[in-house]
């Protein structure tokens, strides 16, 4: 048994039904738990959990009046969230026909092994960075990108 | 095959070597991938990977000439990091013996279930979050918190 381990990373909301369709139905994760401690000053959480990967992303709310309601700075701290998709311009073609906001893609660019990244924005405004690469998605752990 | 799947999470950091080594030799992680993009203007990145749960975290640090170099502000979009840990006062310990920085207390709570939750900080200051839970890690796929 291992001393720690990392459970899960969280991102703060602004609109938490508005996240949790985004991740969930436009790109694939599924609820596994949710919490609520507005009554003790915090606030609404939902952990997400990818199906494939396993990979987890919690969404936190915060009510106003919460200590950490305070106005949204996006940020540099979290720099971005990482989709490896089957086959990019199919998939990019869904996130445009559901309204998803694409970047200038000055940071858009291709890899020498081939693989293809384009970046685009959560409902947040957080980079989203959305990659393929050659052959198929494998079936078994992750390993590397 | 699924259409795409959440591959990772990407934290900005403002020293790579330092960040490494809290999130390997303090936290537990294990470095899988590593790449250079600053021909590009880009930055250096390296994937970590948590062996017990298979959760991953990249660190992306930027040149100061680089478009990503800019000034560090946190911001809220990165809410917190969770470490479930197996046994909490022993680890604050070890955390504290590091000269890991802790936050005020204000937000430490424990829950009705008996889970046990203490906010700590990154190297860039970051809210991590360490929680234990009642019983044992369960040896199996996460589930829940």
């Amino acid at each position: 048994m291992p001393a720690s381990y990392l459970s899960y990373v969280g991102i703060r909301v602004r609109d938490l039904e508005r996240s949790l369709r985004f991740y969930t139905a436009t790109l694939g994760m599924k609820e596994v738990a949710r919490g609520d401690n507005t009554a003790t000053g915090g606030g609404l959480y939902v952990l997400l959990q990818d199906p494939w990967s396993e990979q987890r992303l919690e969404l936190n709310w915060y009510p106003p009046e919460s200590r950490f309601g305070g106005p949204y700075v996006p940020g540099e701290a979290l720099d971005h969230i990482a989709f490896r998709v089957a086959d990019l311009p199919p998939f990019l073609e869904k996130l445009r026909r559901k309204g998803v906001e694409f970047t200038d893609g000055s940071a858009d660019h291709e890899l020498a092994d081939g693989t293809r990244v384009v970046y685009v924005q959560d409902p947040d405004g957080n980079a989203l960075e959305v990659y393929d690469r050659p052959g198929p998605i494998p079936s078994g752990p992750l390993e590397g990108y």
